[in-house]
């Protein structure tokens, strides 16, 4: 980082690069200082606004050698989760609005093509690069484009452990299509890595030698022209020749035919850019294996990349995270403080989650007894089904994953737990809006996709209290799959120093009596309701206030009471309205021959931007500003 | 088979099997007898009472080695599918009802652990026998039973190439659990099988001699007491020098940390019992591969082991198949000839599936033009990322995919389509009740899982026209992912040389006008609506029916017409009626203040068993006579 006379922070060659072209006119020899410009400005503007940090920081030579070398946005790279790709977003024209990340109306935490023609693909959920990156290799030889696009999916070790990306792998050598794909390994995903194929990757070391001289050799008769890049077949035969003669281990990719090159130092950018140059142009798909440090070139970042992953607010000089801690535990610290003790009194009691221990809090467990958490990786599927095996044999399995991560394991939830009414606690975090990551991440689909699942439990705690009684509830008493979902943050208060409750399943509570209008609502959303229904009875208007807790079954006996009384009806809730709470009291009005008008507030029929919760609700008309304008007006029909 | 003095088929080893301790009464020597028996039994009445055949034939020797030398049900076996459990079924005390296969009320065609304490788990979708299994080990292990249990899971080379295979695979070494995972590999899945993990294992049998002389090693020293069972890492650490002494080259699954096994001839059932008392109680995952051939012992299903998949009736003398031909073409071939067409026409047409070409009649297009069909294997998830990223690369893909397998692909629908508004055509093939493959297979979910994500077109055709012009359609104006589903089975005509016609999206069509009852019906069963209605004008009353075509967007015209009549209403559809187009019209009467009597016919909230379709109609409700009851119920109001 360069201070100018005016002490103001100058990045020399960055601030003169609006496009890769511009990356283009530098020598090789200036590359470095681009990257160092990068990394300062990276830990200049994260620092302040806050955001992934340490994935981007260890993909900086990455990216900078992709744009020198690809012809970018022609050549299609795609990125695997956008966690790595704010280097990518700096050198793409986006450095003036970098500011403006993952704010409301700013650019996007992730790549997102609709925000620029260099974002290929979305890569909000893990493992996709390489089955997409497929879709446009297959798309450019059957659209016979010349020059022939070259296609690059950058892929991290945590998310090619994912099934997806195993299936994208197995067809990319099928296809014979011309994939590149780079696994830019840095040991970790947002927690440590698990699986056996990270440790093979971690082992994949030894056979450097073998890779290194195959790799020389290749060069070497491809300069005195022996080999041309369409005979594949003679240069695969002639590396099995090699491979018995010097009697090294098969590689995995190689077993899948797919050429491997590897491990290199990612953080070397000259070599970097040489071997992109030399394997470019190759056919068939490769794989170009870089080890890569999380957090590279901060050192706070280096000695704990786990922490800062997406660290929050800091100060640079001092690598000290500016805490914003709210003084009530947040839903995840309940959660996880509950798991502990619903497993110190039940062993059979276990939890799961797929790369979201610490996210989740299940780390709380797993800290306290470890054999009894099993952080099974970027897995969700797996995670479900794993789940419905050790409720098969008794066990009690508590399964923590991201509301719109969930959604990869839909059909596991139906076939290997509902059909077969096994008793797995759905614990879904990150439900609703969850702000900044924006559109792939909000939780919004959940209900609506659980609620035609037969038996399925569907509830959502509206405080601390009702989770931690959920869960034990469900410990108790649940038959079959019971879903709980819950936002990320604050919720009210500490709840651990209670006795647990069994609530009824399907049973609501009435929060409020009135004679006007009533509200239904589920969910932590109850406070701006009560908010709404605060304001309302200033004006003189006496509204209903029900926490449904269920939405699946839903509370009958309070949907006769409200229906009999004749008032007119709001549901509110923090996710799709097409599907969910308003739809159940709709079909059940409908069903029962009721003609009280009905209100549903929920998210519209569109995806949801990035920006503040507490924005995004007033966007989505779910403040408790709107919610009393609802009430407001329907008290006057 | 032997024919007794009256001409009686005899099964004189079988007949006498009710529960496995039967079977290890036997001696080793018998075995062969007993397996000849079990083919003889599912040849004489799979013929009569059709269902899976090939596939079971292929398992035989593995299915009574597995029940002879393990502890059943106390030892868990989880097959992955069923199609290959039909002997297993037989062995475990269902001969006797083994003629109500896949009948209603009788036994299903598929583990079921509803039915039997030896079906250890559900096993009607590809790829979970691993994930489940490690769930048992984990749970055997945590619970400490005493005897361990032993817990095997066999698994189709097809079902293998699966991401959630893949991620139970990945997992299985890190739990270090206690799994016996035998991959059943018989080179097919229902079609042929694709990938390069499938090229993979066919190449694996290379180090066939290595594999023996390790295990012949290994035992030997276990027989000298110079190995122990616990001592895994002095044994896998052997096992490495041998393989660096050898030069082998290493394997796929010992890369991932598993011991590896085989290959081994899955039909030399004596061989297959000593191997399996040999690795049985060895620790930690463990990989034994068979070779077997699907169709085995009946030489027509060998020649054609795609063919006899699931063959109908049969004389078993012959193998001539009993055609059941209706004249009316398939969905599935108006599908098929449709594409084609398309293709024919615009060459950005491609087609998408995943392991099912012959199952949707992709294989018409595939048969004319390869090189834009791909068959991605099983692997859903991978199949619709893979054809987002066709789509944005200006292809446009059709994807054909069973509704109840599209549920393994739902969060790609959602972020590599929807999100992305990427046109991609999911063609929903085996929409609605599925008849004998029962309640894994029933695609009963569709709607109301894509009706919540934004800019998701729903359709579904009534009839083979209208299938056709939603497929034109959507090739001509589809602005994001536009879904078609339709059931298996008879359509009502050859369409293919009526002129395409762009429909209009969201604009569905009134059949026949009425006065008196309202019904909006989407898909096929429009024929039980107007067979229905034609009953109750015979009783005088009026119906006016509409064929709604789009449940997303869903045609206000018409519900506005219908709400504004104040006739009552009955919504049809099959499939599930909490969240399908019941829902959307209860929504949008609610929503816009309509008081119109609604009912809402569909399948209720409960998972649906096997039987004919037509039966499956009746169970449900949601036949003709049901209809005609409920608009005389409606009229009377």
């Amino acid at each position: 980082m360069e201070t100018d006379k005016h002490n103001v922070t100058t990045y020399s060659l960055l601030e003169n690069i609006d496009t890769p072209d511009d990356l283009k006119r530098l020598s090789v020899d200036q590359l470095p200082k681009v990257c160092q410009d990068l990394r300062d400005f990276l830990i200049t503007n994260v620092s302040q606004n806050p955001g992934h940090f340490a994935s981007s920081m260890g993909a900086i030579e990455l990216t900078v050698a992709l744009h020198y070398v690809f012809n970018t946005p022609y050549d299609r790279i795609v990125w695997d989760v956008g966690h790595q790709a704010y280097a990518h977003k700096l050198l793409t024209g986006r450095r003036e609005k970098f500011s403006t990340n993952r704010k409301l109306g700013g650019i996007s935490g992730f790549p997102n093509p609709a925000e620029s023609p260099y974002d290929t693909f979305s890569a909000g959920h893990a493992s996709n690069s390489i089955s997409a990156a497929l879709g446009m290799a297959v798309a450019t030889s059957l659209n016979d484009e010349e020059p022939a696009r070259h296609v690059v999916a950058v892929i991290g070790d945590a998310s090619i452990s994912g099934g997806l990306a195993f299936e994208g792998l197995n067809n990319a050598a099928n296809t014979n299509s011309n994939i590149l794909i780079i696994l830019n390994d840095n040991d970790m995903s947002i927690d440590r890595n698990v699986g056996s194929l990270h440790s093979y990757l971690a082992h994949i070391t030894t056979s450097k030698a073998y890779n290194n001289f195959r790799y020389k050799t290749y060069k070497f008769l491809k300069k005195l022209h022996l080999v041309s890049e369409r005979q594949r077949g003679p240069i695969m035969r002639f590396n099995n020749s090699i491979k018995s003669l010097i009697g090294r281990q098969q590689n995995i990719f190689e077993g899948l035919n797919i050429r491997y090159f590897g491990p290199i130092d990612g953080h070397d950018i000259r070599r970097l850019v040489r071997v992109l140059k030399d394997i470019k142009d190759m056919q068939g798909p490769r794989i170009l294996h870089l080890k890569t440090v999380k957090g590279k070139g901060y050192e706070p970042a280096e000695l704990n990349p786990q922490a800062w992953h997406a660290p929050g607010r800091f100060v640079p000089e001092t690598g000290e995270v500016i805490s914003g801690k709210s003084s009530a535990p947040k839903f995840q610290e309940v959660f996880g403080q509950t798991l502990l003790q619903l497993a110190e009194m039940d062993k059979r009691v276990v939890g799961v989650t797929a790369a979201m221990s610490s996210g989740t809090s299940m780390n709380i467990l797993q800290s306290k007894m470890p054999e009894r958490v099993f952080d099974v990786g970027i897995s969700e599927g797996h995670a479900v089904t794993f789940a419905g095996g050790m409720a098969t044999d008794g066990l009690r399995p508590f399964v923590a994953i991201y509301s719109s991560f969930l959604q990869r394991a839909y059909d596991n939830i139906i076939n290997d737990t509902s059909i077969q009414h096994l008793p797995v606690t759905l614990c879904i975090d990150r439900a609703g809006l969850v702000g900044e990551d924006g559109v792939t991440h909000h939780g919004l689909f959940d209900i609506a996709y659980l609620r035609p699942i037969p038996g399925m439990v569907i509830s959502a705690p509206r405080n601390a209290s009702t989770l931690r009684n959920l869960m034990y509830t469900s410990l108790k008493n649940a038959k079959g799959p019971f879903a709980i979902r819950y936002p990320r943050g604050a919720s009210d208060a500490d709840p651990s120093g209670e006795p647990f409750k069994c609530l009824e399943i399907g049973r609501g509570e009435q929060l409020s009596a009135g004679t006007d209008v009533a509200v239904l609502s589920v969910g932590p959303i109850a406070d701006r309701v009560a908010a709404a229904i605060a304001k309302a009875k200033a004006d003189g208007i006496s509204v209903a206030h029900y926490d449904m807790i269920f939405v699946k079954p839903v509370d009958e006996e309070i949907l006769k009471t409200v229906a009999e009384s004749g008032m007119s009806v709001i549901t509110v809730e923090d996710a799709s309205r097409i599907g969910g709470l308003g739809s159940a009291v709709a079909e059940w009005l409908k069903e029962n021959g009721y003609d009280n008008r009905l209100v549903s507030m929920g998210i519209e029929d569109n995806f949801v931007s990035h920006g503040k919760v507490s924005e995004l609700y007033e966007l989505c008309h779910l403040d408790s500003e709107s919610i009393y304008k609802t009430i407001k007006m329907l008290n006057k029909n």
